[in-house]
């Protein structure tokens, strides 16, 4: 089973993922991640994976090979579902087992279309499962935090050809997060206003830094990217919590997402990018402690984060925690916008 | 010129290093980073090259083509000398323009060999240098940090082939350092002792994560790596800053590093890598404000972190700030002591 260990120094949680067990030699690169195996996420490979959690499909069983998006768990998981959460001193570290869920969403049954090449309403049903599974996971106590990603290309992470996308359900809160809620929640109490919103209307009426505005949604540049055409998808009006979309929202965060995809592929020539949708956690309210999500449906606002994965983190990212970006944000909007699709 | 933007939801500052102004274009992979070109730290280019600012070299006079490590700044600095801070709110955002010093040490006139390949001797030439440029750097009132480090492989951020490392100093302490110098000093205060030394202690006791030991230094794999085969490699003696280390302590030094990347080298096959000096700020007092730093030297332990990139930063670890490791740092331990080297 996998650990969560505790650095007392860094004050960070790393996942040990043992079960994994990488030697030395499984490090070297494949030129090719897909290579000669069958693809598992292939019409036809349903049997391949472990059974499904979700599909959606016009009719007919569980597994069988007629779906148009498919929700299976992670065959190696970070951290499993089985289990009790437990946590122990150990010398001067602290460890936790890694109880949690890892799941896989299979976007499209078409081996070689990217996320960006779906057509809108084939987008739509890949939010609708990400809204399933948000929904469904949250019902665990154990987990204190849902994180989607998307990793697209071997540069960026993905170890799959076939276009997919994973769900994390972590037993404790992460840094990335907490740092957002901390800092959402404090200019709300002092202000009553949401700090995504105050930047959302900052942005909008300053302009450079604007991609595609849409009637609910909008595209932009961050004032502070840390890399080079970083961007984020927000909702114009505020909404803490991403599995509250309705269907007609849905649709239509789809057109504004595969515009935002479409816009990265054709300027930088199908780069590999990271995805992340911020949303807020489950509010579970634990016996015995203070309700501490009370007004996080005023304060946070739920986006999606894009990265284009262009530069290398290197030492001094490694060891300072600040970014050099050699693309403006200003330049990288400008290109955006101009992109012939 | 560079700015330094500040992320009022990630609380972090970012440099947008726009004299650098890179285009979509110019982030298409190079396959050969060295190229057709001649390699401007080679012997004989010395004019390809701002003059340096420091060498080691028999004799003559600077910038002739007999020096054994050489010190230049670096032709498209991240951060600029020239200048006084400043800095400026932006709407909700905050601005400082990017004042600092990027230098790049060149190791060796061999452009084939790599830092593990040198003799320990001209690895103490090399670590001669770093102390140099510290010293010298931190006698400017305006750095508040400095960070060495080296990107080794094109997979961890090196565009030039021939082996450098590159020093950096900025005008603001940044968060990694700013987190390890408070955990230290909060450890300090209650226990009057240095957080290092004990850990130190307590893996020297453990053994399992103990790479290979010296009289005077030790590395290890450290119990929470945030990635395979991440290594410390730590002073045994408390000792605050590297800059006061003397001759015999650097060329003691010299071994242990060369013994290191020799591991690292031999077991992950010349896997690229990054290191990263960590070691006391500049002590400087400001007027008006309380010495900062004062315990410094009793509760912070300089050391060196060295990160193999054998798998890529993706969604997961950018969205949560959490890291998954698929080699647990016993076993990554175990096949470092047993390279044949």
């Amino acid at each position: 089973m996998s650990e969560l260990r505790w650095d007392p120094i860094k004050l960070h949680w790393v996942i040990i993922a043992a079960d994994r067990g990488r030697r030395p030699r499984d490090f070297e690169v494949q030129s090719d991640p897909n290579g000669a195996i069958a693809c598992p996420f292939c019409y036809g490979n349903e049997d391949k994976t472990p059974p499904e959690i979700f599909a959606i499909r016009p009719s007919g069983l569980p597994n069988a090979a007629n779906w148009r998006v498919r929700v299976i768990p992670n065959k190696y998981p970070a951290l499993r579902v089985e289990g009790e959460l437990s946590s122990r001193a150990y010398g001067m570290y602290d460890v936790m087992n890694g109880i949690g869920a890892h799941e896989v969403i299979i976007e499209t049954p078409d081996h070689n279309r990217t996320l960006a090449d779906l057509a809108s309403g084939e987008i739509t049903d890949v939010l609708t499962a990400y809204r399933a599974r948000y929904l469904d996971l949250r019902r665990d106590f154990r987990f204190r935090y849902m994180v989607l990603f998307k990793n697209h290309g071997t540069r960026a992470g993905a170890t799959l050809h076939h276009s997919h996308s994973q769900l994390i359900a972590v037993p404790l809160l992460p840094p990335v997060a907490s740092t957002q809620l901390k800092v959402a929640r404090t200019h709300f109490s002092q202000k009553e206003r949401c700090i995504f919103c105050d930047l959302i209307k900052f942005e909008l009426q300053e302009g450079t830094r604007i991609v595609r505005e849409f009637s609910n949604f909008v595209t932009m540049a961050p004032y502070a990217s840390s890399s080079p055409f970083e961007l984020r998808l927000y909702p114009k009006r505020h909404s803490h919590d991403f599995a509250l979309m309705n269907d007609a929202q849905l649709a239509e965060l789809a057109v504004a997402l595969k515009d935002m995809l479409m816009r990265i592929k054709t300027v930088l020539s199908d780069a590999p990018y990271n995805f992340i949708l911020h949303t807020a956690p489950p509010m579970h309210r634990r016996p015995g402690k203070p309700d501490q999500w009370s007004s996080l449906e005023y304060d946070y606002h739920w986006h999606i984060e894009l990265v284009p994965r262009l530069t290398q983190v290197a030492g001094f990212e490694w060891g300072t925690g600040f970014y050099i970006n050699p693309t403006s944000p200003e330049d990288a909007a400008q290109f955006l916008r101009e992109a012939e699709m």
